[in-house]
């Protein structure tokens, strides 16, 4: 197992709020509640809470009252003053180390930088960080991007939550040779940090490793290619129905690890039904 | 022949100043011009003031009245309100780049920013510039200085002009893992940048590199580290008086670079006698 496995604090205040407003829901005579999109990328989290009462639903368009949860990875703010001027009741479950990207950004921009986003341009997160960026901003996921956008002379960096340290590094990198100022802040977060680190002294030490967690997830993925990049034969599972014995010939040492997303006790059903086919 | 040799414009731009001051004194009864530390790190120019009538002087108590240069790696504050108050006339030949720093970082310090500066700590310029940064800075030459050092949340961060890229880039790496927010700016000039790549480039071609320039001199330096990182044999001379022609033995292609206080007088000096002795 993975030293580090279970909810981080943003999913878990997300899930919270989203139990909370239910409760509340239901003595004030039931209004709906929605989210915009899944709460957190894990499919089991959204189905439990579909099936406690909340609505996904993927355009503010779907709905007119209730309340709104807004996701872990935030929204563009056009979203949020949309749902308000709808007379929506906005629970904000934007994780906050997301929120404080977004001041950050909003911040920079009144000074003037031109914001250099770090990550994957469509996740939610991006977009949502996107909206505070104003029209210059630029998106960058990999090197070879740089090539293709046109940079300020007063660059402001911030980057993915769940981006690998060292990909936000080689980027940012390559920017402060092309840029007068950079003012970089390391927004990524300190329990992805954690999770990667303990992934890859697991997967170190195994023949196999198993990631549990999402496969929209953008933490879990990471998780994914750490193993790979070691060479470590891997397969990203959502749950135990996924498990293939086949995948454990001749391998003495399986290792487990989770995304931050992934309830602990999924985890914990895929380590019960390998221990049980021994 | 290295692509890019010769003064750079902030040397020129300070033996200029230099000469202006000293016509100026003539023209005025002849006070005496001196300079605090050698105004640039080039032997055979100092050598040359001083025979034109500029006095190197090594403490400011040594003086009483004149004109006094400031040198091209400039001063801390306190020298020159030193200066100041004794009634010296101060002609400043301190690199626009270098100013530049000095303007940076009083900014920075004005926000509450740490003060991080990547280079040489006896260098001048490293000097002069931690005189505007604060009690609390801290001067990182290479990526052990930061196990020993304790850092703020907020910092910014400049380098001596004459770096390495490379080097004020893998330092900024280890900063940016630790730190909230760093400020950076990229204050390598960009004749120090020019100058190492021509160096690199011909130490790539040939069999024998030769550096011409002063052995206190910082960017001299990085042009010798240059070649010797590529494995290229490579003396630094300070002129053809320094040529030994046993090192020609067996070699066929023989590369010439100078630093940017080199006047190209001498590096032709030595080009001559190379091929005379040929």
């Amino acid at each position: 197992m993975a030293k580090k496995i279970g909810f981080c604090f943003g999913v878990k205040r997300a899930i919270e709020l989203a139990y909370q407003t239910l409760e509340k829901s239901k003595s004030e005579n039931s209004p709906l509640v929605f989210t915009l999109g899944p709460i957190v990328h894990n499919p089991q989290v959204v189905r439990q809470l579909e099936k406690d009462g909340i609505i996904t639903i993927n355009d503010l368009k779907e709905i007119k009252k209730g309340y709104l949860l807004i996701r872990t990875h935030g929204v563009p703010p056009l979203v949020l003053s949309d749902a308000e001027n709808k007379g929506l009741t906005i629970i904000d479950a934007t994780c906050p180390l997301v929120q404080r990207i977004h001041k950050i950004v909003t911040n920079l921009k009144k000074e003037n930088y031109q914001i250099i986003i770090i990550g994957h341009k469509d996740h939610p997160e991006v977009v949502g960080i996107a909206g505070y960026a104003g029209k210059d901003h630029q998106v960058i996921e990999k090197i070879e991007d740089l090539e293709k956008i046109k940079l300020d002379k007063k660059l402001g960096i911030v980057g993915q939550t769940t981006l690998f340290i060292d990909n936000f590094q080689k980027i940012v990198l390559n920017l402060i040779e092309k840029a007068y100022e950079c003012r970089i802040y390391n927004t990524i977060c300190f329990e992805t940090q954690a999770r990667q680190k303990a992934t890859l002294d697991l997967a170190k030490e195994v023949d196999l490793m198993l990631v549990v967690g999402g496969k929209n997830s953008s933490n879990t993925k990471r998780l994914l290619e750490i193993c790979k990049e070691l060479n470590t034969p891997v397969y990203l599972i959502e749950g135990a129905k996924d498990l293939k014995f086949s995948w454990f010939n001749l391998k003495k040492k399986i290792g487990l690890t989770a995304g931050a997303s992934t309830p602990i006790r999924i985890t914990q059903e895929v380590l019960k039904k390998i221990k049980n086919n021994k």
